[in-house]
């Protein structure tokens, strides 16, 4: 454990965010006490491991973290900053801004208040489903304004690095852009195409694939929380639904256009692919090796097994064609620094790779 | 192996949905021969245990599947009718209608001839991503019309059947309207969502989690074969974009009303509660058994455990407050003929169940 363990966190509010949090610090060695307005929540995460409901002296707590519902977030912060006097206060809400306005409206202090968003999360909004490892490897927002302690903007951050995520500055406005884009419009859109299906008779819905049930899943979420989003961040939200009705309108004019039908299916495709991958990488970022498959009986298995030998991390597979040749080859994806290991093996394992 | 293994089929169409019903029907006990215009396309297939790329004798064939592109479906179906004299031909496109029109256009006798459409399939095209049991607990629809011979829809239905799948019986005008709500719609409203991402800056995109891959996922579709889809299906497709269009206009329109954000997004989360669960079964029909939660460490641990020892398949857990009595209470949902099992042993352990 390094600097800045065995502190004295509270933790406000005991949903799924809360208790994950809660079960992080204390496996990074943080002793952290749980509050909830129904005590019972607060009792079954603590049950889970996320903490204690024992009660603390409030001078001793060191960090608040705020984990309630976007419209009580403001108002916890300033019960925070005025019950603990020597803790840094957080809230983890999915809208910066309008929280920061509503704070420097009471024109009191700010400097111990800084906002931050772990973007991760769940349909599912209950404790139950909460895990210490819910944020590991994944971007958590951090939002200083021009008010702040660069002490209390550095807790924060070593708040978000103690439960595993990576720290990304930006500045309130930003982030509430960021998320209208990337996290607001599509939940919306996936209650637009969902909302559609209450209408559908029930043997028609006896057709629904995978694609449907991916494209509706966070439609399950809960409309309290998300009418609360979507009030606090309307400026941005309506932003990006007006672009949306836009390409609508584009696409219904032109479905009888199969070249525009192609157009807007393959932008979809440039949008899918411009998402970051795992760690971070772009999808373009692997290098691919690409080996001849023989026609023999057996050449795909043994393929197969040659490449898992290797030890090297395959991130993707795909068969390409040369049409001229009649001949297959398959396209490894490999990260860049394994490129010229996987070739080198794979030729002296007597394949041949394309150039 | 039952009546009707150790068939001859052929597959016209060696991408990963005629590959994985080549490998079904392998596995089921018939001799499957793949063929594709590309002739290493059906060399792959067969290198992953679809079938062979051997001739064989046409008048011997019982039965052919075509999975070739949704434009190319009614000619190859045509000439398959015509190749193999003593075969039932099927179809396994996402939309019937048109290519019925198509056939019934050359006026030849398509007694033989029965569509069919496998609700299964992925983003990933090729035949490195089939697999066997693609179908297994699928819907797979067949879409008899009134020239097909009783024995055609049979045959047809056999193979849905062979390859794990559920039957259900359409016919191609309803099919088609169906597709539209529970698969066309939502591949659209995905590619919608995923085409905004193109003009959003990079470092916006680093925020996008979980729920936005998932709406997007899809997005990333072939382009060639989507547009054939939507051309082959426009009216439908336009009917549900219009629906779509209006309860996005009334959205924007009414932004900045709490109360109906909030039923905008309870209707979509009605909407997921449409489609069947798992097996078929509406989320509704479990029943729930519901468990006190005692106030003392470790109670939770010690529930998980003895339900996972009570031997039920739970099908969703979730905790319920009651606020007056400051009690949390586990609510276990199982299928309904658990329902007394699990409620005995539970109050044989000692736990107190809510009636």
């Amino acid at each position: 454990m390094g600097t800045g363990s065995d502190e004295c966190v509270v933790v406000i509010g005991a949903g799924l965010v809360g208790a994950s949090i809660g079960m992080a610090l204390v496996a990074a060695g943080h002793r952290v006490h749980l509050r909830d307005r129904v005590s019972s929540h607060a009792r079954v995460a603590a049950g889970l491991g996320a903490g204690t409901t024992d009660r603390v002296p409030p001078h001793e707590v060191d960090l608040v973290v705020v984990a309630v519902p976007p419209a009580a977030i403001a108002r916890t912060v300033l019960g925070a900053l005025e019950r603990y006097p020597n803790a840094v206060v957080t809230d983890v809400g999915s809208v910066k801004g309008a929280v920061l306005a509503d704070l420097a409206a009471t024109s009191g202090d700010l400097s111990r208040y800084v906002g931050s968003h772990p973007m991760a999360g769940s349909q599912h909004a209950g404790p139950l489903t909460s895990t210490a490892d819910l944020f590991v490897d994944r971007t958590w927002v951090v939002t200083p304004h021009s008010d702040a302690s660069a002490e209390a903007v550095e807790r924060v951050q070593r708040l978000a690095r103690d439960c595993g995520g990576r720290v990304v500055v930006l500045d309130a406005r930003e982030h509430d852009e960021a998320v209208a884009q990337v996290s607001h419009l599509p939940q919306l859109m996936s209650s637009l195409t969902a909302g559609r299906l209450v209408d559908v008779p029930e043997d028609h819905l006896r057709l629904a694939g995978q694609g449907i049930r991916d494209v509706t899943r966070i439609a399950a979420s809960d409309p309290d929380l998300w009418q609360q989003i979507v009030a606090a961040n309307a400026d941005a939200v309506r932003t990006e639904l007006l672009a949306v009705q836009e390409s609508l309108a584009e696409l219904v004019a032109v479905l009888d256009d199969p070249a525009a039908v192609r157009e807007f299916i393959a932008r979809g495709r440039r949008g899918t692919r411009a998402l970051p991958g795992k760690h971070g990488h772009r999808a373009t970022d692997f290098a691919h090796v690409v080996v001849e498959i023989p026609d023999t009986p057996g050449a795909l298995a043994r393929l197969f097994a040659d490449i898992e030998e290797a030890g090297v991390n395959v991130e993707d597979l795909a068969i390409e064609h040369d049409e001229a040749r009649e001949v297959g080859y398959l396209s490894v994806a490999v990260a860049p620094d394994r490129e010229e290991s996987l070739t080198k093996t794979m030729v002296g394992r007597g394949w041949t790779v394309r150039p």
